[in-house]
């Protein structure tokens, strides 16, 4: 196990109808914030009624931002800044799924700092301070309303990157499983490949031994797997979404990479993918993730075996690690397919004519490698994306 | 799952070396604190020096306050807090297991508290503030490195009980597994039966579905079988004390309960017991949980089931229920056993003469009945303590 230093202060309000106590919560902190989301999906739910009900009641004022879109937009975060600044705002609540907590984030990591908030994304800066951030989480998926990063768009030069700081913690996070059962299929799935997604990064790790959260991460997954089919449905679907919607913010929170370094490259090569095509995350991370899987599976096959047998129930081939551990990604591509995502670029829309310029957005050709399980280069991220087509 | 409300905000300097880190971390909050500690083996290991001299070197000073026993004394537990008032400190720095934490944190609790810290115990008060804590931890057992409780025993009338607050989950904790290896054989098996305690006093619950909580215990409990006989061995145990140390710590530290209510009544016939006899809490609760497991197996027998074929790898009788419960209850005594624990009270040197009186003093006969999973009265308890016998 390596070496860490873990803390999540994120306090999380879960259950049936906790978004009512969203007023108290943001009171601990401030009394005028800017509240920020998305397309207005939350207008029609009556959730925006709901808590600005709260917010009243609590005495906070507020000032709006909505339009956050999926890839969240470096200009709108800019536009949040200069209206927190001018309005002396000190507290942000972002109501919405991972894109409105990350511009959020950002936000708030923005006002205080003098240069441009995207200097964070080209690691020219480290935040030093931010304004307070709290979470009312609709969309189980990102995992932001509990993690410490934040990734957002530039649309100059279509760039998508991420940055982090314990500064970025939400103070709180609601969650409340109905909220998530208004979603389209489409976007239950998309939620459910990215906290797959997330527990696969810190899965594939050269750190030795790391059996505790080998196996916690294995728990997780099994938990998705067994309760991703259900949150498909209609119906009541509430006891699945509690499971799918608490396994999203753990899988994301850091108490999983504890003493061990995950890998992350699948997650930069998405980024290439939809900072460009704009599709969304979770549907990227399916179609690129299995392709990742084949070309590193090398680097350590005990490990592939063991995520086969032990979250996907192969029945092992003693004889033949090879044959074991394919058939786990195998049976990782069945259950994303079986839940309506793409396991191909092709899928997507995605053409082949623009992957060595993803590649080299990527990676370079001799430095800046990208993964920390497998260091990919141009190259290698090039052959993974063809594969993926 | 139930709704919750969790947040747990210590910060964990997980490693080797990291004691080191003592000073600067304590620098964060106070540089005039109570140095607590117990019968003085941290001289003898060289860790008193290696700390004090941290401390030194981040400028802090600090005033010394050793002698806490197992199962930790109200009376010293009041000489801290008037030494902290006439000296004015602010912080207090733990070094040792989970006693002297615990002593710590009813110290941090009633500094500003104008009663009695005992208040507290029989919830006649609930701390409204607490002075600031760290940890260095040289037993993983009870997890109060990283837990909101303390449990204090009560010279007079021999009386051990516990309290809790949010106030009192310490600032930081520094876990170095390093620090476990010079433990004595018999305390290493005792505090591997304390943290999986914790982790079945969870686990039994009526809360229902609560399949990720479920698979997350069942992933610590199986980390800690796997590693235990490891860390019984002399030579370098570093790896497996890693994950008996770090799995000691999640098992307690609330993220294991979100959603979920425990049941903890063997948690509090064992206080019954080393409240009179002073014996080791894990050997207390090692000798009593099977027997309370058998009380109540019919409360929800598939439970029993559930946890003996995915924790203790139990062929399953589909056919028979039972069988395969019991089977799991005999795998966790036979567990134990090799380990060098007592699975009864006559191996401990308790006689059968006092056990209505402590059956007395843990519950009512009608009323103050204790447990969630199964509610047990005076004559349950007493039932259990003669299964034990």
């Amino acid at each position: 196990m390596d070496n860490f230093i873990f803390r999540n202060p994120t306090k999380i309000y879960f259950g049936k109808g906790m978004e009512n106590s969203t007023g108290e919560a943001v009171g601990e902190f401030s009394h005028n914030i800017l509240l920020h989301y998305g397309g207005g999906s939350i207008k029609k739910t009556g959730l925006y009624e709901r808590i600005t009900a709260s917010l009243k009641s609590a005495g906070v004022t507020w000032t709006e931002l909505p339009g956050v879109m999926p890839n969240p937009r470096l200009s709108l975060v800019q536009e949040g800044i200069r209206i927190c600044r001018e309005k002396n705002i000190d507290f942000i609540l972002a109501v919405g799924g991972g894109s409105v907590i990350d511009s959020a984030k950002a936000i708030a990591a923005g006002v205080p700092y003098e240069g441009d908030v995207w200097d964070f994304c080209e690691n020219k800066a480290v935040p030093e301070e931010a304004i307070g951030l709290g979470a009312v989480l609709t969309i189980p998926a990102a995992g932001s309303e509990s993690s410490n990063r934040a990734v957002i768009t530039k649309e100059e030069g279509q760039l998508k990157r991420a940055f982090g700081s314990d500064l970025l913690y939400p103070d709180f996070s609601i969650l409340n499983p109905e909220l998530a059962m208004t979603l389209p299929p489409y976007q239950r799935a998309c939620g459910i490949a990215d906290m797959m997604a997330h527990l696969l990064e810190r899965y594939f790790t050269n750190s030795s031994p790391v059996e505790l959260t080998d196996r916690m991460i294995e728990a997780v997954l099994k938990t998705v797997i067994h309760n991703g089919p259900s949150v498909m449905m209609d119906g009541d679907t509430y006891d699945a979404w509690a499971e799918i919607m608490w396994s999203g913010a753990i899988a994301h929170n850091g108490s999983l990479n504890t003493g061990r370094l995950g890998d992350w490259a699948t997650h930069q090569i998405e980024h290439e993918l939809s900072g460009i095509y704009d599709v969304a995350h979770g549907a990227g991370l399916s179609a690129l993730f299995p392709h990742w899987m084949r070309y590193v599976i090398n680097q350590d096959l005990k490990r592939f075996v063991q995520i086969a047998v032990r979250v996907w129930n192969v029945d092992q081939n003693f004889k033949s690690d090879e044959e074991t551990a394919y058939a786990g990604i195998e049976a990782l591509e069945q259950f994303w397919r079986s839940l309506g995502l793409p396991t191909t670029l092709s899928e997507l829309g995605i053409p082949g004519d623009r992957l060595e310029e993803m590649a080299g957005k990527c990676a370079g050709e001799t430095e800046k490698p990208q993964g920390q399980f497998v260091k990919l280069y141009k190259k290698d991220v090039q052959a993974i994306l063809e594969m993926a087509l």
